[in-house]
């Protein structure tokens, strides 16, 4: 059976359930505190050096870290990756625009806001990274206009992956109110057959 | 023929440039100033709303942005990219890594030692940023140990991505000794057919 490395709260390992619940695929989750330090201990860092969950272990004992690579192998082959070669480049590229231009200005204010004490010098960094991460719902507001969906014109890995802080935005302070059209693709994400919350936990 | 949005001295320019010599592929490649705001000119921004190079716009006009996803595009179908899932994830694996855990401490401490004036604020980020970038090659020299390349056992596109800003890690003021099986990864991708410089323009 897969192993979920797991964080309840982390929206990158609420890539994995989400994915996880709507292939139908029993796994089994084990918790992992980051506040604790339990990603930095020698046992973790041996399945995973980089010392991060979310990370899935295979039946093999092989280990796959990185959210979206795990939303991957997760799907490929089935209808949440696209097959044909420039849908999948486009899903994979707002793979990585989540990773390097989204995540760190809406995941790390919430974090932040959420997991530090109020009087942790990190809140210097809000009104930086609150700029960039309006700049990433920009963008894909830009793309929502005129594509109901990231990639393939059908939901995918990439929603997904887009899905999981964007609608927790309110929690790092950023109001989506200037983004119609990113609001009403978060409506039609959580429309989806065998949607669950980022506080699911599987029995 | 393909286009490349691109800027020389850019290593995610790189890593397309390299790909698209070992492929063999003809392209026209067109440099945009980022230092100039080139990137961010109503033209540019209606091709790639986040305002990146490199940038690939295809014969059909379709612009793919991300230049781990166009690494993915031209190298799909190809020995590039490995096509057993599993090592197909792992790829992934090491080019989300790159994006997320590697870029931003060892791309962008050499822009700002490269491109920023000697008395630009962003010196101040530095010792962090190095910090960090120390740790990123730790993480590979812990898996280059037991491992020829980073996915799949040969040379892929996990390769490029990483190749692209470790290689220049000098440029920011990154010491590669404690590394000593990252410096001799490099020498194996140095040595693959078809390598070319960061500074190669094709003619």
């Amino acid at each position: 059976m897969l192993t979920l490395y797991d964080y309840l709260d982390s929206g990158n390992g609420y890539k994995a359930r989400l994915l996880l619940a709507q292939l139908d695929l029993r796994y089994r989750r084990v918790e992992r505190d980051i506040m604790a330090g339990e990603t930095r201990t020698p046992e973790f860092l041996a399945k995973n050096p980089n010392g991060r969950i979310p990370m899935l272990e295979l039946d093999s004992g092989v280990c796959l870290a990185e959210s979206n690579a795990i939303l991957w192998y997760l799907g490929v082959g089935s209808p949440f990756v696209p097959d044909e070669p420039l849908a999948q480049s486009q899903a994979l590229q707002w793979m990585f625009f989540e990773q390097y231009s989204h995540e760190p200005y809406v995941a790390t204010p919430r974090f932040i806001l959420k997991h530090l004490p109020a009087d942790s010098p990190r809140r210097a960094e809000l009104p930086d990274r609150l700029a960039r991460g309006r700049a990433a719902l920009d963008v894909m507001e830009t793309h929502l206009k005129t594509h109901a969906y990231f990639a393939g014109e059908r939901y995918s890995v990439a929603d997904i992956a887009l899905y999981a802080y964007t609608h927790v935005a309110h929690e790092a302070q950023l109001d989506l109110a200037p983004f119609p059209a990113v609001r009403h693709w978060l409506a039609r994400v959580a429309s989806q057959p065998k949607h669950i919350q980022i506080t699911f936990e599987p029995s």
